[in-house]
């Protein structure tokens, strides 16, 4: 396998580079052909940088940035202001060709903003999207799109996203025609606004997807569709929802703190034991898609594993030529539509 | 206190008078003021209510419905040609001042159009919103709205939604000064969609709200804020993703079904333990706001135990006085808007 590059934002997250550089240690003893593009202050980081071996690591490349985008940045003042900003090399490198992807646990609406700006849309996508894949309960994955990237949308960019999320499912998760669900507030026909009837022709009048129909919150885990499209007001209000009752879940159960009980204990390793598979470390990145560039935005309180999760999702995708195959399934589904 | 009626559709949900009858026998005994009337299939559940000693029950009224309102009818069939079901009767009961709010089991969407249709809304009110008294982790509820009844919403329905929902949280759950939030995609203020950025203009400028501004997702069960609005695309999905999460980790868990090792049963019995307070019978029935007049909507999969606390839920809306004071509430925040 040939060699693959991904520049890192090593200042982004809540905890910056104590956590990117180990992180990074982890994904590049993970998969051979990786290489980094390490991003930061190297001043500040030269010697956590040093004591885990990277400064002079042959698949490791340092480059210095000046600035950092910070949580409170607002998107416009990075993007004006900000361009020497670790978040900005790490995206300007994939847009000149150095880095084959970029991955930042940074602020959101900064990374999407110069995400847009610097990589630029692809052929055949309105506004890019947010998307990440959730566990089901059947053990495998379902593609949740858009995720916040867009706080209105119309239907041709629900369409757009169905096409993404499908080749994502594919060639990411490897599932052959993935089923493409509308999410809505009812299964019936009638049921939903005007965005989301609309959006159901669409989607039921393109042949290259599958599409299912509608789905209703409470299946966002079932594994019924392997993706679901809404806008990214829906979908950002859905996912935050799911991780606000599983956290407050987890607390009762003495998932964290509690733990003072031996019941609490005992429940705490039982929750553990039954949720391996449900590791929330495991589904850290959500991958910003219809760029000409693969940018993957870890959970800012990532922590080792999690970031490392991410890097290695952005590789996968870097594999799976994304952007090449999310611009040709555009271009048929458009082309059938002139037809 | 004095006598209080509340007419109930014996034929709804997914059951029928087989949960409807033993609920209200579970009702009658625990509420010494309730008077209910059970509307239904007189007929076919004359064995029924004979078993359950109702059929000459002195706080109980039997009225025979020739008709049944199905979950699969659509609203405008229920509304045209279902005037002598079950659920139809319960609504002209309160209409007629014979009951003082009715409960019913059975179709949200015919519900919600018959009850527009029969009560009307009151002077103020655009749309009356479903609402719900959700379980968060400091003990309390947080009364989420609208959950489905407008899929489409303007600003000036979210202040109204916010004033029903605050007097429901003073009234009800005896909260001074109920904390109102809205729910958006993030906390500053530039978040959001027109509609999000517009209703807090509105909720801002409204004295007689105490507007603490966004909420998230995640925060919905934290308890942050008593009354948390949104149009009805939203709180749909919002509150049945939270049913489906909660859904997939009782499951993982053992509380629904795979219980046959020690320590699935283990996991099961701690899982019940801590989740006491977290009963979802005790957090059964939506009301429908901004009638004139009470409508509660009980789960369709609702139990006995849960049944029964839809119908003590309509009764405390009776005491509480609720159309009342939210006109009251809505004439005073109008008066205030115009001055």
């Amino acid at each position: 396998m040939s060699a693959l590059t991904v520049a890192l934002d090593m200042m982004g997250g809540d905890n910056g580079p104590p956590v990117t550089v180990p992180a990074s240690v982890q994904a590049l003893s993970l998969m051979p052909q990786l290489h980094l593009v390490l991003i930061g202050d190297l001043t500040r980081c030269q010697s956590l940088l040093s004591r885990h071996g990277l400064l002079h690591h042959p698949r490791v490349r340092l480059l210095h940035a000046s600035q950092v985008v910070s949580m409170g940045d607002k998107p416009i003042h990075a993007l004006r202001h900000l361009k020497d900003s670790s978040m900005r090399l790490a995206l300007d490198l994939v847009k000149q060709g150095e880095a084959d992807a970029c991955v930042s646990a940074g602020n959101t609406g900064a990374l999407m903003a110069m995400a847009k700006c610097v990589l630029k849309s692809l052929p055949g996508v309105d506004r890019p999207a947010l998307v990440k894949g959730l566990p089901h309960i059947q053990g495998g994955r379902t593609y949740l799109l858009d995720l916040g990237a867009n706080v209105s949308c119309d239907a041709d960019s629900l369409l757009q996203f169905a096409v993404m999320g499908a080749v994502v499912a594919e060639r990411v998760e490897g599932i052959s025609h993935p089923r493409v669900a509308l999410l809505n507030v009812g299964e019936e026909e009638i049921k939903g606004n005007d965005l989301v009837r609309h959006s159901a022709e669409l989607l039921g009048q393109c042949p290259a997807l599958n599409y299912i129909g509608y789905v209703e919150g409470n299946e966002l885990f079932t594994g019924k569709a392997d993706v679901i499209v809404c806008d990214g007001f829906v979908g950002n209000v859905a996912l935050k929802t799911a991780e606000g009752v599983a956290r407050m879940m987890g607390r009762m159960v003495g998932v964290e703190g509690a733990k003072r009980t031996f019941l609490g204990q005992l429940a705490s390793f039982l929750f553990k034991r039954r949720f391996k598979t449900l590791n929330p470390d495991q589904y850290n990145g959500a991958s910003l898609l219809g760029l000409r560039g693969i940018v993957v935005k870890s959970h800012g309180s990532a922590n080792e594993r999690a970031l490392c999760h991410a890097i290695m999702l952005a590789a996968e995708e870097v594999k799976a030529q994304l952007p090449a195959q999310i611009a040709d399934r555009l271009e048929t589904v458009l082309s059938d539509r002139d037809q």
